[in-house]
Protein backbone atom coordinates (compact mmCIF):
# COMPACT_ATOMS: atom_id res chain seq x y z
CA UNK A 1 0.00 0.00 0.00
CA UNK A 2 1.49 3.18 -1.34
CA UNK A 3 0.47 6.80 -0.49
CA UNK A 4 0.83 8.60 -4.23
CA UNK A 5 0.48 12.09 -5.06
CA UNK A 6 -0.97 13.42 -8.36
CA UNK A 7 -0.26 16.57 -9.90
CA UNK A 8 -3.16 17.53 -11.67
CA UNK A 9 -4.03 19.80 -15.01
CA UNK A 10 -7.53 20.88 -15.83
CA UNK A 11 -9.72 22.88 -18.51
CA UNK A 12 -12.61 23.64 -15.74
CA UNK A 13 -14.80 24.56 -18.28
CA UNK A 14 -17.32 22.12 -18.81
CA UNK A 15 -17.30 20.11 -14.79
CA UNK A 16 -19.12 21.20 -11.91
CA UNK A 17 -16.20 21.91 -9.82
CA UNK A 18 -12.75 19.51 -7.95
CA UNK A 19 -15.21 17.88 -5.81
CA UNK A 20 -17.43 14.60 -6.33
CA UNK A 21 -21.11 15.65 -5.81
CA UNK A 22 -23.56 13.42 -4.65
CA UNK A 23 -26.30 14.38 -6.91
CA UNK A 24 -24.00 12.24 -9.65
CA UNK A 25 -22.74 15.84 -11.35
CA UNK A 26 -19.59 15.61 -13.62
CA UNK A 27 -16.46 16.68 -11.71
CA UNK A 28 -12.77 16.52 -11.72
CA UNK A 29 -12.47 14.41 -8.55
CA UNK A 30 -15.36 12.21 -9.94
CA UNK A 31 -13.66 11.54 -13.36
CA UNK A 32 -10.84 10.41 -11.68
CA UNK A 33 -11.91 8.14 -8.69
CA UNK A 34 -14.01 6.70 -11.49
CA UNK A 35 -11.10 5.62 -13.47
CA UNK A 36 -9.02 4.27 -10.04
CA UNK A 37 -11.91 2.33 -9.15
CA UNK A 38 -12.37 0.52 -12.67
CA UNK A 39 -8.72 -0.13 -12.25
CA UNK A 40 -8.51 -1.28 -9.12
CA UNK A 41 -11.61 -3.24 -8.99
CA UNK A 42 -13.20 -1.45 -5.72
CA UNK A 43 -14.11 2.20 -4.45
CA UNK A 44 -10.99 4.24 -4.39
CA UNK A 45 -11.58 7.95 -3.00
CA UNK A 46 -8.74 10.48 -3.52
CA UNK A 47 -8.03 14.08 -2.21
CA UNK A 48 -7.53 17.34 -3.45
CA UNK A 49 -5.56 20.20 -2.10
CA UNK A 50 -8.09 22.52 -3.46
CA UNK A 51 -11.86 22.35 -4.06
CA UNK A 52 -11.92 24.51 -7.38
CA UNK A 53 -15.23 25.82 -8.36
CA UNK A 54 -17.15 25.21 -11.10
CA UNK A 55 -15.63 26.46 -14.12
CA UNK A 56 -12.36 27.31 -12.48
CA UNK A 57 -9.47 25.33 -14.10
CA UNK A 58 -6.02 24.04 -12.62
CA UNK A 59 -2.69 23.92 -13.69
CA UNK A 60 -0.84 22.19 -10.96
CA UNK A 61 -4.15 20.75 -8.42
CA UNK A 62 -2.43 18.56 -5.98
CA UNK A 63 -3.70 14.96 -4.90
CA UNK A 64 -3.06 11.99 -2.89
CA UNK A 65 -4.73 8.23 -2.67
CA UNK A 66 -3.89 5.25 -0.89
CA UNK A 67 -3.43 2.23 -3.69
CA UNK A 68 -2.39 -1.40 -3.49
CA UNK A 69 -0.79 -0.99 -7.00
CA UNK A 70 1.86 -3.05 -8.40
CA UNK A 71 3.20 -0.78 -11.44
CA UNK A 72 5.71 1.81 -11.63
CA UNK A 73 4.56 5.28 -11.38
CA UNK A 74 4.86 6.32 -14.51
CA UNK A 75 2.48 3.34 -15.21
CA UNK A 76 -0.08 4.30 -13.18
CA UNK A 77 0.07 7.87 -15.01
CA UNK A 78 -0.25 6.65 -18.54
CA UNK A 79 -2.84 4.63 -17.41
CA UNK A 80 -5.01 6.97 -15.76
CA UNK A 81 -4.20 9.59 -19.04
CA UNK A 82 -5.32 7.00 -21.26
CA UNK A 83 -8.28 6.55 -19.45
CA UNK A 84 -9.23 10.04 -18.41
CA UNK A 85 -11.03 12.93 -20.99
CA UNK A 86 -8.25 15.03 -22.54
CA UNK A 87 -9.39 18.14 -20.75
CA UNK A 88 -7.82 16.28 -17.43
CA UNK A 89 -4.47 15.35 -17.19
CA UNK A 90 -2.08 13.63 -14.56
CA UNK A 91 1.02 15.29 -15.12
CA UNK A 92 3.03 13.85 -12.08
CA UNK A 93 2.56 10.62 -10.15
CA UNK A 94 4.95 10.01 -7.05
CA UNK A 95 4.87 8.02 -3.92
CA UNK A 96 4.66 10.35 -0.89
CA UNK A 97 5.29 10.13 2.37
CA UNK A 98 2.55 7.57 4.53
CA UNK A 99 0.95 10.28 6.30
CA UNK A 100 1.03 13.05 3.63
CA UNK A 101 -2.69 14.49 3.20
CA UNK A 102 -2.73 16.99 0.36
CA UNK A 103 -5.19 19.44 1.67
CA UNK A 104 -3.97 19.51 5.45
CA UNK A 105 -0.94 19.69 4.86
CA UNK A 106 -1.03 22.36 2.07
CA UNK A 107 0.98 25.64 3.44
CA UNK A 108 0.06 27.63 0.68
CA UNK A 109 -1.64 28.68 -2.76
CA UNK A 110 -1.30 30.25 -6.10
CA UNK A 111 -3.98 31.48 -7.89
CA UNK A 112 -4.24 33.26 -11.13
CA UNK A 113 -6.82 35.83 -12.74
CA UNK A 114 -6.72 36.75 -16.02
CA UNK A 115 -8.66 40.13 -17.36
CA UNK A 116 -8.76 40.62 -20.95
CA UNK A 117 -8.66 44.29 -21.61
CA UNK A 118 -11.62 46.47 -23.10
CA UNK A 119 -11.27 46.40 -26.56
CA UNK A 120 -8.68 43.31 -26.73
CA UNK A 121 -9.19 40.06 -27.74
CA UNK A 122 -7.44 36.68 -27.48
CA UNK A 123 -9.36 33.84 -28.68
CA UNK A 124 -6.88 30.92 -28.08
CA UNK A 125 -7.73 31.80 -24.49
CA UNK A 126 -11.55 32.91 -24.60
CA UNK A 127 -12.21 30.60 -22.35
CA UNK A 128 -10.12 31.31 -19.33
CA UNK A 129 -10.54 34.92 -18.90
CA UNK A 130 -12.97 37.79 -18.37
CA UNK A 131 -13.49 39.80 -21.22
CA UNK A 132 -13.61 44.13 -19.84
CA UNK A 133 -16.35 46.35 -20.92
CA UNK A 134 -14.65 49.07 -19.42
CA UNK A 135 -10.79 50.71 -19.20
CA UNK A 136 -8.56 49.35 -16.24
CA UNK A 137 -7.13 51.63 -13.57
CA UNK A 138 -4.22 49.24 -12.99
CA UNK A 139 -2.32 51.49 -10.32
CA UNK A 140 -5.34 52.10 -8.29
CA UNK A 141 -5.65 48.54 -8.23
CA UNK A 142 -2.43 48.33 -7.41
CA UNK A 143 -2.83 50.11 -4.59
CA UNK A 144 -5.82 48.65 -3.40
CA UNK A 145 -4.24 45.37 -3.51
CA UNK A 146 -1.80 46.63 -1.06
CA UNK A 147 -4.31 46.76 1.72
CA UNK A 148 -5.23 43.27 1.10
CA UNK A 149 -1.91 41.98 2.04
CA UNK A 150 -1.08 40.19 5.32
CA UNK A 151 -3.68 38.33 7.86
CA UNK A 152 -7.30 39.62 7.93
CA UNK A 153 -10.44 38.89 9.07
CA UNK A 154 -11.67 37.55 5.10
CA UNK A 155 -15.35 36.65 5.92
CA UNK A 156 -16.44 39.74 3.76
CA UNK A 157 -14.92 38.51 0.86
CA UNK A 158 -16.36 35.22 0.84
CA UNK A 159 -19.60 33.63 0.64
CA UNK A 160 -21.32 31.24 2.75
CA UNK A 161 -18.24 31.87 5.55
CA UNK A 162 -18.95 28.94 8.25
CA UNK A 163 -19.55 30.80 11.96
CA UNK A 164 -17.20 27.59 13.21
CA UNK A 165 -14.49 27.86 11.15
CA UNK A 166 -12.05 30.51 10.87
CA UNK A 167 -12.32 32.49 7.89
CA UNK A 168 -8.94 34.51 9.02
CA UNK A 169 -6.81 34.10 5.69
CA UNK A 170 -3.08 35.51 5.31
CA UNK A 171 -2.20 37.03 2.20
CA UNK A 172 2.00 37.11 1.19
CA UNK A 173 1.36 38.55 -2.38
CA UNK A 174 -1.19 40.10 -5.40
CA UNK A 175 1.38 40.48 -8.43
CA UNK A 176 -0.60 42.72 -10.61
CA UNK A 177 1.45 42.11 -14.15
CA UNK A 178 -0.39 44.13 -17.33
CA UNK A 179 0.55 42.55 -20.75
CA UNK A 180 -0.55 44.54 -24.15
CA UNK A 181 -3.91 42.47 -24.03
CA UNK A 182 -4.54 41.27 -20.83
CA UNK A 183 -4.28 42.03 -16.55
CA UNK A 184 -3.02 38.78 -14.75
CA UNK A 185 -3.58 38.93 -11.27
CA UNK A 186 -1.18 36.40 -9.18
CA UNK A 187 -2.54 35.70 -5.41
CA UNK A 188 -0.44 33.98 -3.67
CA UNK A 189 -1.60 32.82 0.59
CA UNK A 190 -1.65 30.38 3.08
CA UNK A 191 -5.32 29.60 1.98
CA UNK A 192 -8.68 31.03 0.20
CA UNK A 193 -12.24 30.89 1.52
CA UNK A 194 -14.91 29.72 -0.88
CA UNK A 195 -15.37 31.99 -3.77
CA UNK A 196 -12.60 34.57 -2.18
CA UNK A 197 -10.16 34.90 -4.53
CA UNK A 198 -13.47 35.86 -7.13
CA UNK A 199 -14.82 38.65 -4.94
CA UNK A 200 -11.25 40.14 -4.54
CA UNK A 201 -11.26 40.22 -8.05
CA UNK A 202 -14.52 41.65 -8.41
CA UNK A 203 -13.32 44.19 -5.93
CA UNK A 204 -10.60 45.32 -7.55
CA UNK A 205 -12.04 45.35 -10.89
CA UNK A 206 -14.63 48.15 -9.53
CA UNK A 207 -11.60 49.76 -8.12
CA UNK A 208 -9.97 49.44 -11.31
CA UNK A 209 -13.32 50.70 -13.78
CA UNK A 210 -13.76 53.44 -10.66
CA UNK A 211 -17.02 52.71 -9.88
CA UNK A 212 -15.79 51.84 -6.19
CA UNK A 213 -13.43 53.61 -3.79
CA UNK A 214 -10.06 52.00 -2.43
CA UNK A 215 -11.21 52.86 0.89
CA UNK A 216 -13.98 50.14 0.99
CA UNK A 217 -11.64 47.54 1.45
CA UNK A 218 -11.36 49.17 4.92
CA UNK A 219 -14.87 48.85 6.08
CA UNK A 220 -15.24 45.45 4.22
CA UNK A 221 -12.29 44.64 6.72
CA UNK A 222 -14.22 46.12 9.78
CA UNK A 223 -17.72 45.51 9.02
CA UNK A 224 -17.38 41.77 8.06
CA UNK A 225 -20.16 42.05 5.18
CA UNK A 226 -20.41 39.92 2.19
CA UNK A 227 -22.61 42.49 0.16
CA UNK A 228 -20.08 45.44 0.94
CA UNK A 229 -17.85 43.74 -1.38
CA UNK A 230 -17.89 43.00 -5.02
CA UNK A 231 -18.99 41.10 -7.22
CA UNK A 232 -17.64 37.30 -7.89
CA UNK A 233 -15.89 37.31 -10.80
CA UNK A 234 -16.58 34.88 -13.52
CA UNK A 235 -15.29 31.17 -12.50
CA UNK A 236 -13.39 30.98 -16.14
CA UNK A 237 -11.08 33.63 -15.29
CA UNK A 238 -9.31 32.01 -12.48
CA UNK A 239 -6.43 28.91 -12.20
CA UNK A 240 -5.53 27.20 -9.53
CA UNK A 241 -1.39 27.47 -10.50
CA UNK A 242 0.06 25.96 -7.84
CA UNK A 243 0.25 24.04 -3.56
CA UNK A 244 2.92 24.49 -1.91
CA UNK A 245 3.86 22.21 0.92
CA UNK A 246 6.85 22.40 3.61
CA UNK B 1 -16.42 53.67 -51.03
CA UNK B 2 -13.40 53.27 -48.87
CA UNK B 3 -10.83 49.64 -49.10
CA UNK B 4 -11.26 48.36 -45.38
CA UNK B 5 -8.04 46.20 -44.14
CA UNK B 6 -9.27 44.14 -41.15
CA UNK B 7 -6.82 41.78 -39.13
CA UNK B 8 -8.60 38.87 -37.93
CA UNK B 9 -7.78 36.41 -35.05
CA UNK B 10 -9.55 33.12 -35.25
CA UNK B 11 -9.85 29.60 -33.76
CA UNK B 12 -10.34 27.22 -36.55
CA UNK B 13 -11.29 24.16 -34.58
CA UNK B 14 -14.92 24.27 -35.72
CA UNK B 15 -14.42 25.74 -38.98
CA UNK B 16 -13.93 24.17 -42.72
CA UNK B 17 -10.78 26.48 -43.08
CA UNK B 18 -10.92 30.40 -44.17
CA UNK B 19 -12.35 30.07 -47.65
CA UNK B 20 -16.21 30.08 -48.60
CA UNK B 21 -17.09 26.60 -50.20
CA UNK B 22 -20.09 26.48 -52.34
CA UNK B 23 -21.54 23.67 -50.23
CA UNK B 24 -22.27 25.61 -47.55
CA UNK B 25 -19.76 24.78 -44.90
CA UNK B 26 -19.03 26.48 -41.77
CA UNK B 27 -16.08 29.25 -43.30
CA UNK B 28 -14.45 32.02 -41.35
CA UNK B 29 -14.65 33.99 -44.86
CA UNK B 30 -18.15 32.69 -44.84
CA UNK B 31 -19.16 33.95 -41.43
CA UNK B 32 -17.29 37.39 -41.99
CA UNK B 33 -19.61 37.92 -45.39
CA UNK B 34 -22.56 36.66 -43.60
CA UNK B 35 -22.33 39.34 -40.90
CA UNK B 36 -21.15 42.21 -43.55
CA UNK B 37 -23.67 41.21 -46.26
CA UNK B 38 -26.53 41.17 -43.21
CA UNK B 39 -25.24 45.14 -42.17
CA UNK B 40 -24.88 46.26 -45.79
CA UNK B 41 -28.27 45.19 -47.00
CA UNK B 42 -26.15 43.32 -49.87
CA UNK B 43 -23.93 40.91 -50.70
CA UNK B 44 -20.03 41.28 -49.67
CA UNK B 45 -17.14 39.81 -50.74
CA UNK B 46 -13.73 39.97 -48.73
CA UNK B 47 -10.66 38.65 -49.87
CA UNK B 48 -8.39 37.06 -47.20
CA UNK B 49 -4.11 36.85 -47.08
CA UNK B 50 -4.07 33.76 -46.30
CA UNK B 51 -6.56 30.18 -47.21
CA UNK B 52 -5.91 28.44 -44.28
CA UNK B 53 -7.22 24.88 -43.98
CA UNK B 54 -10.00 23.10 -42.19
CA UNK B 55 -9.05 23.22 -38.57
CA UNK B 56 -5.99 26.06 -38.91
CA UNK B 57 -5.94 28.84 -36.50
CA UNK B 58 -4.94 32.66 -37.15
CA UNK B 59 -3.39 35.32 -35.19
CA UNK B 60 -3.63 38.30 -37.61
CA UNK B 61 -4.88 36.76 -40.59
CA UNK B 62 -5.31 39.89 -43.11
CA UNK B 63 -8.40 40.57 -45.34
CA UNK B 64 -9.65 43.70 -47.26
CA UNK B 65 -13.13 44.59 -48.62
CA UNK B 66 -14.53 47.49 -50.52
CA UNK B 67 -17.74 48.83 -48.96
CA UNK B 68 -20.08 52.48 -48.78
CA UNK B 69 -20.06 52.65 -45.11
CA UNK B 70 -20.58 55.22 -43.16
CA UNK B 71 -19.28 55.01 -39.56
CA UNK B 72 -15.63 54.56 -37.86
CA UNK B 73 -13.36 52.14 -38.69
CA UNK B 74 -14.03 51.46 -34.70
CA UNK B 75 -18.25 51.30 -35.33
CA UNK B 76 -17.20 48.78 -37.80
CA UNK B 77 -14.76 46.52 -35.55
CA UNK B 78 -17.89 46.72 -32.83
CA UNK B 79 -20.58 45.69 -34.91
CA UNK B 80 -18.89 42.63 -36.80
CA UNK B 81 -17.40 41.37 -33.37
CA UNK B 82 -21.00 41.35 -31.76
CA UNK B 83 -22.36 39.81 -34.46
CA UNK B 84 -19.59 37.64 -35.46
CA UNK B 85 -18.73 34.04 -32.69
CA UNK B 86 -16.56 33.97 -30.20
CA UNK B 87 -13.64 32.33 -32.30
CA UNK B 88 -13.84 34.79 -34.41
CA UNK B 89 -12.76 37.94 -33.66
CA UNK B 90 -11.85 41.06 -35.98
CA UNK B 91 -8.82 42.97 -34.02
CA UNK B 92 -8.48 46.06 -36.14
CA UNK B 93 -9.80 47.85 -38.96
CA UNK B 94 -8.41 50.75 -40.79
CA UNK B 95 -8.84 52.17 -44.54
CA UNK B 96 -5.95 51.20 -46.74
CA UNK B 97 -4.87 52.60 -49.99
CA UNK B 98 -7.61 52.22 -53.17
CA UNK B 99 -5.43 49.39 -54.04
CA UNK B 100 -4.44 47.20 -51.35
CA UNK B 101 -5.47 43.54 -51.87
CA UNK B 102 -4.45 41.37 -49.33
CA UNK B 103 -3.70 38.40 -51.26
CA UNK B 104 -2.00 40.10 -53.99
CA UNK B 105 0.16 42.24 -51.85
CA UNK B 106 1.33 40.18 -49.31
CA UNK B 107 5.13 39.49 -49.48
CA UNK B 108 5.67 37.15 -46.86
CA UNK B 109 3.85 35.00 -44.18
CA UNK B 110 4.60 33.61 -40.62
CA UNK B 111 3.46 30.63 -39.57
CA UNK B 112 3.75 28.44 -35.96
CA UNK B 113 3.73 25.21 -35.33
CA UNK B 114 3.53 23.80 -32.14
CA UNK B 115 4.45 20.23 -31.32
CA UNK B 116 3.92 18.92 -27.52
CA UNK B 117 7.03 16.72 -26.38
CA UNK B 118 6.15 13.14 -25.91
CA UNK B 119 4.76 12.38 -21.83
CA UNK B 120 4.19 16.30 -21.58
CA UNK B 121 0.64 17.96 -21.05
CA UNK B 122 -0.72 21.67 -21.52
CA UNK B 123 -4.59 21.00 -21.17
CA UNK B 124 -5.14 24.74 -22.20
CA UNK B 125 -3.48 24.35 -25.78
CA UNK B 126 -4.50 21.00 -26.43
CA UNK B 127 -6.52 21.96 -29.43
CA UNK B 128 -3.45 24.18 -30.90
CA UNK B 129 -0.98 21.45 -30.79
CA UNK B 130 0.23 17.85 -31.91
CA UNK B 131 0.98 15.63 -28.77
CA UNK B 132 3.89 13.45 -29.67
CA UNK B 133 4.33 9.88 -28.77
CA UNK B 134 8.29 9.74 -29.59
CA UNK B 135 11.20 12.09 -28.35
CA UNK B 136 12.17 14.61 -30.78
CA UNK B 137 15.96 15.33 -31.55
CA UNK B 138 15.74 18.51 -32.00
CA UNK B 139 19.42 19.30 -32.65
CA UNK B 140 18.70 16.86 -35.86
CA UNK B 141 15.43 18.55 -36.69
CA UNK B 142 17.28 21.84 -36.85
CA UNK B 143 20.01 20.54 -38.64
CA UNK B 144 17.09 19.72 -41.70
CA UNK B 145 15.49 22.52 -41.09
CA UNK B 146 19.07 24.39 -42.66
CA UNK B 147 18.55 22.39 -45.89
CA UNK B 148 14.95 24.00 -46.46
CA UNK B 149 15.99 27.14 -46.53
CA UNK B 150 16.05 29.42 -49.35
CA UNK B 151 14.77 29.80 -52.55
CA UNK B 152 13.31 25.74 -54.06
CA UNK B 153 10.77 24.69 -56.11
CA UNK B 154 8.85 22.82 -53.24
CA UNK B 155 6.14 20.75 -55.14
CA UNK B 156 7.34 17.31 -53.22
CA UNK B 157 6.37 19.39 -50.41
CA UNK B 158 2.35 20.35 -51.53
CA UNK B 159 -0.46 18.53 -52.08
CA UNK B 160 -2.21 19.02 -55.27
CA UNK B 161 0.23 21.45 -56.91
CA UNK B 162 -1.09 22.71 -60.03
CA UNK B 163 0.52 22.40 -63.16
CA UNK B 164 0.26 25.58 -64.36
CA UNK B 165 1.21 27.75 -60.81
CA UNK B 166 4.83 28.22 -59.78
CA UNK B 167 5.23 26.03 -57.33
CA UNK B 168 8.70 28.04 -55.99
CA UNK B 169 8.97 29.68 -52.76
CA UNK B 170 11.33 31.12 -50.82
CA UNK B 171 11.80 30.35 -47.17
CA UNK B 172 13.88 33.28 -45.32
CA UNK B 173 13.84 31.03 -41.88
CA UNK B 174 12.62 28.11 -39.69
CA UNK B 175 13.04 28.65 -36.20
CA UNK B 176 12.66 25.88 -33.57
CA UNK B 177 12.21 26.57 -30.10
CA UNK B 178 12.22 24.44 -27.36
CA UNK B 179 10.36 24.89 -24.19
CA UNK B 180 9.57 22.54 -21.25
CA UNK B 181 6.99 21.11 -22.51
CA UNK B 182 6.97 21.81 -26.40
CA UNK B 183 8.71 22.44 -29.58
CA UNK B 184 7.40 24.74 -31.35
CA UNK B 185 8.40 26.04 -35.23
CA UNK B 186 8.40 29.46 -36.64
CA UNK B 187 8.59 29.16 -40.68
CA UNK B 188 8.87 32.55 -42.46
CA UNK B 189 8.76 32.85 -45.96
CA UNK B 190 7.11 35.17 -49.00
CA UNK B 191 4.47 32.39 -49.36
CA UNK B 192 3.59 28.68 -48.90
CA UNK B 193 1.97 25.72 -51.51
CA UNK B 194 -1.46 23.88 -50.25
CA UNK B 195 -0.27 21.74 -47.07
CA UNK B 196 3.48 23.35 -47.54
CA UNK B 197 3.97 23.90 -43.48
CA UNK B 198 2.02 20.65 -42.50
CA UNK B 199 4.60 18.48 -44.51
CA UNK B 200 7.82 19.97 -44.00
CA UNK B 201 6.59 19.93 -40.21
CA UNK B 202 5.78 16.21 -40.80
CA UNK B 203 9.06 15.76 -42.71
CA UNK B 204 10.96 16.98 -39.61
CA UNK B 205 9.38 15.56 -37.02
CA UNK B 206 9.89 12.13 -38.77
CA UNK B 207 13.61 13.33 -39.13
CA UNK B 208 13.00 14.26 -35.06
CA UNK B 209 11.90 11.10 -33.92
CA UNK B 210 14.78 8.93 -36.07
CA UNK B 211 12.37 7.23 -39.06
CA UNK B 212 13.94 9.73 -41.58
CA UNK B 213 17.43 10.69 -42.93
CA UNK B 214 18.26 14.27 -42.89
CA UNK B 215 19.25 13.53 -46.82
CA UNK B 216 16.15 13.00 -47.50
CA UNK B 217 15.52 16.59 -47.59
CA UNK B 218 17.84 16.64 -50.90
CA UNK B 219 16.37 13.82 -52.95
CA UNK B 220 12.53 15.13 -52.31
CA UNK B 221 14.21 18.54 -53.62
CA UNK B 222 15.27 16.98 -56.45
CA UNK B 223 12.76 14.01 -57.39
CA UNK B 224 9.91 16.86 -56.22
CA UNK B 225 7.33 13.73 -55.59
CA UNK B 226 5.22 14.36 -52.85
CA UNK B 227 5.12 10.72 -51.85
CA UNK B 228 8.72 10.78 -50.84
CA UNK B 229 8.21 13.38 -48.13
CA UNK B 230 7.29 13.27 -44.62
CA UNK B 231 3.15 13.36 -43.39
CA UNK B 232 0.89 16.02 -43.81
CA UNK B 233 1.24 17.29 -39.86
CA UNK B 234 -2.41 17.61 -37.98
CA UNK B 235 -4.23 21.10 -38.89
CA UNK B 236 -4.34 22.02 -35.03
CA UNK B 237 -1.08 22.57 -33.99
CA UNK B 238 -1.11 24.93 -37.28
CA UNK B 239 -1.33 28.59 -36.34
CA UNK B 240 -1.33 31.49 -38.93
CA UNK B 241 0.46 33.80 -37.23
CA UNK B 242 1.07 36.96 -39.21
CA UNK B 243 1.34 38.51 -43.15
CA UNK B 244 3.82 40.90 -44.14
CA UNK B 245 3.49 43.64 -46.87
CA UNK B 246 6.24 46.33 -47.71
Amino acid sequence: MNNYRFKIQYDGTRYHGWQRQKNGSDTIQGRIEQVLSRQMGHPVEIDGAGRTDAGVHAREQVANVHLDYNGTTEELRECLNEYLPEDIRILEVEIAGERFHSRLNATGKVYEYRLCKKGCFDVFARKYQWQMEELLDVARMKEAAGLLLGEHDFKGFCTKASRKKSTIRRIDAIDIEETENAVILHFFGNGFLYNMVRILTGTLVEIGTGTREISTIEEIFERKERVLAGMTAPAKGLTLVRVKYD
